[in-house]
């Protein structure tokens, strides 16, 4: 069996996480036993919930126990099998971990999916048809529910989730807008993404000013708002969110370096008579056959075109993840092992 | 026609209301028209939403407009009347305003409901059996959604809104926990409104504390909060929220008079995939008539027996308005006219 590299983390962060959090180690690959699979990984998934996996606090899902390899959705293909659905070549989707290799039981439901890359980039199904297309499916369609003619505006929008979403909501009908960090990324919101306008919040230092810009890229209000990331952004958008406006709560990533960000006004909750509601996509695993199904066939009508930022060998992997972290990717972050 | 004596809304408050924000006046009564009717009000209603209606800033509903009577709901007789389904003596409630008689258009569709006082005294229905209790039984019935066996928490419990809220969620079968202030509130609450615990806030410093004694008395978390007044208690609660909690947003008094006040933790939402839900009960007339039914079967089974305390003459109603912004008022307030 082959030798495996792995990266653990080694300690939990004091406050901003660092690449010292991990630690790259070199251990042997067990044989197989009945119903095993031998999967080598070519792409790793870098995504902002491992950083909430990372604390110790109570989150929505377990800690990362230390020592142990850092969770992570992976693609690659099977090596080795013993079992009688799964051969050696086949392409497979999984949470196979950061690490070159994994053993996995394929007897559970779930544990690996076979996927076709006929129309579909292996890589995407890991982003635009994988989790995150069917997170930007979930808050979209079953939070926020637009009918055409609606506004929705989505946070990180150039992210994985945010493409995503972008296409699903065109296809819908919906005025798409998108928040983003920076001209460039703005720039291929609009002209790459379909996204009918997208507002760099780097130019903006309050939610006044935020919220005056939504105002003009939003003439009708915002009937709803996917929310990654938190604090002034949300600030900003429930200024204008429409009576009776919907938001989907994916991420808050600007809260989890340390103190809580606090929401300046909720009242506005009232006053707009707001629905709000927090999810995880992997809690609705019935949604997924139906979403995957509409984010493949928009891939293939090339209609989402995600952009993808590989960084190249499992040991750039925590450097790559501080940057996602920063919003230094575009589009779609993976470690290409 | 007799004279009229009106309360108007003088100019707005800077900060805190105060009584000087209102004034006294006397009119005549106009001539009845075809389809009119002249309502002698009995008793006046003094509800928080009055509060958010005295500012000019954009809020759920329309301002109240300065020098016009303020808005109120009302419980009285008709005493002359140019309609041909009401005639005099016939017991109605309506929006009559802050004022002794009104004039209702009672063509136009819900202006005036004839009522039934044989087993529900008239007042009852500008509290447990009117607004109030429709907005209680809109918040657990169509947002909170409980089952049997979970626990729901409502702030201001021994109101109007609160004590209902009790019954309505002690007949389907919930662990029911108010939060008041002062321990002779949260006394009634226990002893008489039945609810299985009551949390007297004005022990508490922090959101810690209070998040605290709300583990102590909810120790299977909380399935379902009810809104009231928002600051340090939706802090405190959103602290002991189970995953998939419904939150029903009502009223956040707490920020009436200024600043708005934050959320502490929003971050929370995401962790316990909560949903948050604000709502005003005029704008759901169609589950009235269910709500009503339901809400005055327990009055009749003396299962709901809220307090109410009343205030004399039209002239007292400034002064009870700002006790009950401070919570001086035990159960209802209304005002005797």
């Amino acid at each position: 069996m082959p030798t495996n590299h792995q990266i653990v983390l080694d300690n939990r962060p004091q406050g901003e996480a660092t690449v010292d959090n991990f630690k790259l180690v070199t251990t042997d690959t067990p044989a197989l036993t009945d119903g095993q699979v031998l999967v080598k990984h070519h792409f790793l998934s870098l995504d902002p919930y491992m950083r909430g996996r990372m604390n110790d606090s109570k989150s929505y899902a377990a800690s990362q126990p230390l020592g142990e390899v850092m969770i992570g959705g992976t693609v690659g293909e099977v090596v080795d099998s013993k079992h009688p659905k799964l051969k050696a070549g086949d392409q497979v989707v999984g949470m196979g971990g950061w690490q070159e290799y994994s053993v996995v039981d394929a007897t559970q439901p779930g544990a690996l999916r076979k996927v076709d890359t006929t129309h579909v980039p292996l890589s995407y199904y890991l982003g635009a048809v994988g989790m995150p297309g069917v997170t930007a499916w979930y808050g979209l369609v079953k939070i926020i529910a637009p009918k055409a003619g609606d506004t929705v505006v989505v946070s990180a929008a150039t992210g994985a989730v945010g493409s995503a979403f972008a296409a699903l909501a065109k296809a819908r009908g919906c005025r798409v807008v998108g928040i983003a960090g920076g001209p460039e990324k703005c720039a291929y919101a609009v002209n790459e993404l379909g996204f009918d306008a997208c507002i760099d919040y780097k130019l903006h230092k309050d939610m006044y000013s935020l919220a005056k810009a939504l105002k003009q890229d939003c003439p009708d209000g915002i009937d709803g708002y996917f929310e990654n990331v938190g604090g002034m952004v949300l600030d900003a958008v429930l200024l204008r969110m429409n009576a009776f406006g919907r938001i989907a709560v994916c991420g808050m990533i600007a809260g989890y370096d340390g103190a809580p960000l606090p929401l300046t006004n909720p009242a506005l909750i009232l006053v707009n008579r707001l629905k709000i509601e927090g999810f995880i996509v992997s809690e609705h695993m019935e949604i997924w056959p139906e979403a995957l199904a509409e984010l493949g066939a928009l891939v293939a009508e090339g209609k989402l075109r995600p952009r993808e930022t590989v960084a190249e060998g499992l040991a750039a992997a925590p450097e790559a993840f501080m940057g996602l972290l920063k919003g230094k990717n575009f589009g779609k972050q993976l470690v290409r092992i």
